[in-house]
């Protein structure tokens, strides 16, 4: 017998250049609820038939595809559409047959239109028709029973024809197609779909241990709890704390990154582990389990999720380095390996060993670490180094906590090679640090920005940008004093609709280095108690502000697949736009990215982007001092000064008639 | 347990991004006997670890892979390469694991460098060295075990760590690396290998029954036997014949299309089958069968290949008509469905149901008949509209017949959709024709050019190139005289590495189409005999010669992979390079691309191309009319004139000392 490579030879559709899919369906894309989904394929078959395409789709834990038609673009480029309402994971592919009877229809009009005899082709339809009567029941059966014979009567030619091209009977007909041929395409696709906040989020992170209002006092979680309001009051939705855990005592880090702590010093929240316990126990400094429940409790009245830090490594003195050796990597003198990166050595952090016998109750306990903290009300992670653990474990573990909690949000720190942190991504990390802090030029910032939205990475990647954290001071930041502070914060919050600070250490504009060339903070709080003063006159506080609150305002700027650059002609002017699908929401940036001198120069719109042509006159509204100018057409002049201001947000707004226009002569 | 979407949570590497791979390895790439194929991965795991990462290939019918090693190119990019020798098919994949011996071993240097105590890292080495002996066996193994003792002997630092660095003893190591925890790629990829007529080949088609020395007669294929000297002698390699079976009778077409044939008129050989026979039979005034295997033996005594035309239709009078009424679709009427484009009509054409409920006996019919011919020594087919066939048969027969017979080769005559004409050559055909011939101005010509050798479409589209075929007479030709089929000529010659001209309609300028705008030849060849003056003064043959001559030298134009455009400041210049992978042979085109007038300009070539610099100088040698140029830098006149030439052909060679220059001077 044929052995054909289709299920039968006569499927004779093919379906091929589907698009969203990452890595040949080998990994989800991902979208927020209330999102939705396009998809486009290519879909034909030999000869001039006519098709139907179909697009199924469906929730995972829902056992029958819904079906959405598809429409042809042209060139056998097929697109049809479905809305994800809810955060949890789904399912999509595509079903294409030739459709007889919408190609004997498509046929019969052009017969008719060449004035031929079509009597013995209304028989053909006829029989199309009793066809679809037999495979549909009840009322439908029955109408197509009456549809066919009215076809099929020879004695009224005219009303054979009437029925024949009356498109509401020709949906009956389509409803029961001949669908034994049908090509499924390959691969069911897969969608992961998280809540708003994965998409948009403004992040706020700082050291509770600095938070106290009292000089010299080490801060607790009440003491954060207490600013809450103020920093939900800033616009921040989400709260990010360094570990929270016992901090070992053996090899502590010193201020400054001392290899010898002093009597007092309080060593680095990342070497985690004490005598009073591990991950899931609270730094007693801190607080206690209550306390972190209060807090998350606290900030969700405010609108914050609190994040907290998982970082999967452990001081010599954790509870497992004892309980579970075998979790660890022994060298031959008996010791366990340390963290080391040749020639240097972390001896205060030992790594989990991923390539252990034992590999299996690893993951298991540190699930179990995960989900300790949803069950304290966590939902959101920030996770630590995750390309120095091994890959598929993150696969596994984010499935295992999505699966029962699909509002939980993972954001992966690799600040490491392309290709592994884009895996980390496609493998289920919510969203992604970037290299947005090393991206200080206009040309760089361009060209990174435009792939980071680019159809490459968009589908599973997404970007959430920070200007400084306690690990990155950036040259920038040392040397150009508080505007450059300004031009990084705009940049952040207006190129990607997910940033976060590193506070109050950005508002302050702490700007030391610890030494000349380093990107470590003098005094860094990593290592040592720190006190801020939130109200020095200094702080930008206020454009934080501003700025979070016109990213509220504006679904624009929720949103990174929009993304547009526009030309200018000085090299330190950033101009780049955002707007809704329907273009109702548009802002338009321009930065000057010089925090030492004005610039100035002419902008070049690409108009379309915002649904003007080129000699529409618009409305240009800059939302961070509220003055407004009108522009016409794609050449605009504009200048801009550290002194008073990093950068115009501009909403953009057409301007409809004569009327609107005059307003402002 | 834990189910880790690997196998073992332990695999740490990812493999992704392989390239060449077609739709997810879905169909096989095309590749030539002789071929390397370079294979590039992205391939990295967590962490700084050293991975080992290998291609694996084999013969199909070979049970176990072969291994090449793949290097790091930078940015988790890996690149390795193996030969396909001879035609058939080949597999293959990859295979990553992190080494912890390479690791050591990398590490180990960097803490030597630092002046570190590596005490106990010769330790770790030499157990990982005693793991690989207990791999290894027979010698391999005995040697490890002295290796190991060496790099453990801690009385001998220096000559263990001398043991350590040395390649031939970390090669041996490496041989014997623990690949549990290796991941294989997905999947298993394919390469169709071909003989290389598949890659390089020059088609002259003409019809048998025109080739009678006796005006009047009915010319055979004895007659075209006697041409043989003379097509080889032009320097063609295929000799492709339209359809030489029986022809019908019932709605025979007359002279020029006419719908009713004249009492004598020979009909077009494409209505296939009669009384005489159909898909199997020689055309009687052809010849016999033993004409066939005669003629396909002669040729390829001349260094041609004969290749048949398979047109999968019937005429109204062929034997399956009634001995096969399934294989075709019933009108109501009872009479059997004729081909149709509404409202057009082709009641001498009936078509196959590939939906009829007998499809499987259908398709082994049709298996039957290219097997048939192979038997009697064909190798080479033509196929005619395999877009109006099922295209999952096309797969199944093409895998089918070359399954047994590597060495066949199908060329597909798909002018449809760009989708349908990629999936054709997907699903098996070894070269396809294009849209060449509507492809006449630079700009397009260019743009066409650059998407055929482009990445999507080079690793398994393989462009066949027609200046004119006995359908398409384009107007470019009907209107342009001599230099017109002269420039096409050129062009397809050294465009392409495959190319054919329908002759001697192409050599003889026969240029008057049947009515003012349409493609078709007044007295075409396919409802007439014709008799052609092949010695007339006009012809194009002594060109076609030297241009095939040109393409048999220079292994440049043998490929279509290197094709690059150079720009030009002239619309009617079209400027072009071919070069093989080792750049020793060169070809560079500037074609006249006006039939009508002579035109001038420069030329700015990509030197990079050739291996040369901005500023040296090197020769031009014009193989069409051997006159020699020293061109200096990228930028170059050039002057051309439809009355003398219509193109530069040239053969660039580097001039490496001042001495070569002087020999101009």
């Amino acid at each position: 017998m044929v052995s054909s490579p289709e299920a039968d030879g006569r499927q004779r559709v093919a379906i091929e250049g589907v698009s969203p899919e990452v890595d040949a369906g080998r990994f989800p894309i991902k979208r927020t609820s209330g999102d939705r989904v396009v998809v486009e394929a290519d879909v034909f078959a030999d000869g001039h038939d006519q098709l139907t395409c179909l697009l199924l789709y469906r929730r995972e834990e829902d056992p029958t595809w819904e079906e959405a038609p598809m429409a042809a673009l042209g060139n056998d480029r097929w697109r049809g559409a479905f809305d994800v309402t809810v955060p949890g994971r789904y399912r999509y592919t595509l079903e294409a047959f030739v459709d007889p009877y919408r190609t004997w229809r498509h046929d019969l009009r052009r017969r008719v239109d060449a004035g031929q005899d079509v009597t013995v082709d209304l028989q053909i339809g006829a029989t199309l028709i009793e066809a679809a009567a037999r495979r549909a029941t009840g009322t439908d059966a029955r109408h197509l029973q009456v549809l066919a014979a009215i076809v099929r009567n020879a004695a009224d030619p005219h009303g054979a024809l009437a029925a024949a091209f009356d498109e509401a009977q020709a949906a009956l007909v389509l409803r029961h197609a001949d669908r034994r041929f049908a090509t499924r395409y390959a691969r069911d696709l897969r969608v992961t779909v998280d809540r708003e906040r994965a998409r948009f989020s403004s992040w706020y992170e700082l050291f509770p241990r600095s938070c106290s209002p009292e000089p010299g006092r080490h801060g607790t979680l009440r003491d954060v709890q207490a600013l809450l309001p103020e920093i939900a009051g800033m616009g921040f939705d989400v709260l990010y704390l360094p570990p929270i855990h016992p901090i070992g005592d053996t090899f502590r880090k010193g201020r400054n990154n001392a290899v010898a702590a002093e009597p007092g010093d309080v060593g680095s929240p990342w070497a985690i582990g004490a005598r009073e316990g591990g991950h899931t126990a609270v730094h007693p400094d801190l607080g206690t389990l209550g306390d972190v429940r209060a807090l998350v409790q606290t900030a969700r009245a405010h609108g914050l999720d609190v994040a907290l830090d998982i970082a999967f490594q452990c001081s010599p003195d954790h509870p497992y380095v004892t309980e579970h050796p075998e979790w660890f990597r022994k060298r031959p003198d008996g010791s366990i390996q340390y963290a080391e990166n040749p020639p240097k050595k972390y001896q205060d952090i030992y790594p989990f060993d991923f390539e252990t016998d034992a590999w299996e109750s690893l993951w298991q306990e540190l699930h179990r670490v995960i989900q300790f903290w949803v069950e304290q009300g966590v939902r959101v992670f920030r996770v630590d180094n995750p390309h120095t653990k091994a890959l598929p474990f993150w696969e596994w573990v984010i499935d295992q906590i999505t699966a029962r909690h699909p509002d939980v949000i993972f954001l992966a720190e690799a600040f490491t090679r392309p290709r592994v942190m884009e895996r980390l991504a496609k493998l289920g990390f919510t969203q992604s640090y970037t290299y947005f802090t090393w991206r200080n030029s206009a040309a760089e910032l361009r060209e990174y920005f435009t792939e980071l939205s680019g159809p490459r990475l968009r589908e599973f990647m997404r970007p959430n940008v920070w200007p400084n954290t306690p690990d990155i001071l950036h040259e920038f930041l040392q040397a150009g004093g508080r505007p450059a502070f300004a031009i990084r914060g705009t940049l952040a919050a207006t190129l990607a609709a997910s940033y976060g600070v590193y506070g109050p250490a950005f508002e302050l504009c702490e700007h030391t280095p610890r030494e000349p060339g380093s990107e470590e903070y003098l005094d860094s709080e990593k290592y040592e108690i720190r006190q801020w003063d939130r109200r020095a006159p200094h702080s930008l506080a206020g454009l934080l502000t501003r700025l979070n609150r016109i990213r509220r305002d504006h679904p624009a700027l929720q949103r990174d697949d929009t993304l547009r650059f526009h030309d200018t002609d000085n090299p330190s002017l950033l101009c780049y736009s955002k707007v809704t699908a329907d273009r109702r929401d548009a802002i338009l940036v321009i930065v000057n990215l010089s925090p030492v001198h004005g610039h100035s120069g002419w902008v070049t719109l690409d108009p379309g982007v915002f649904g003007l042509s080129d000699d529409d006159a618009f409305e240009v509204h800059d939302l961070l001092d509220d003055r407004r100018f009108v522009w016409h057409g794609p050449r605009n002049y504009v200048e801009l000064s550290p002194q008073t201001a990093a950068a115009h947000v501009f909403a953009v707004r057409h301007l409809r008639s004569e009327r609107d226009v005059d307003e402002y002569r």
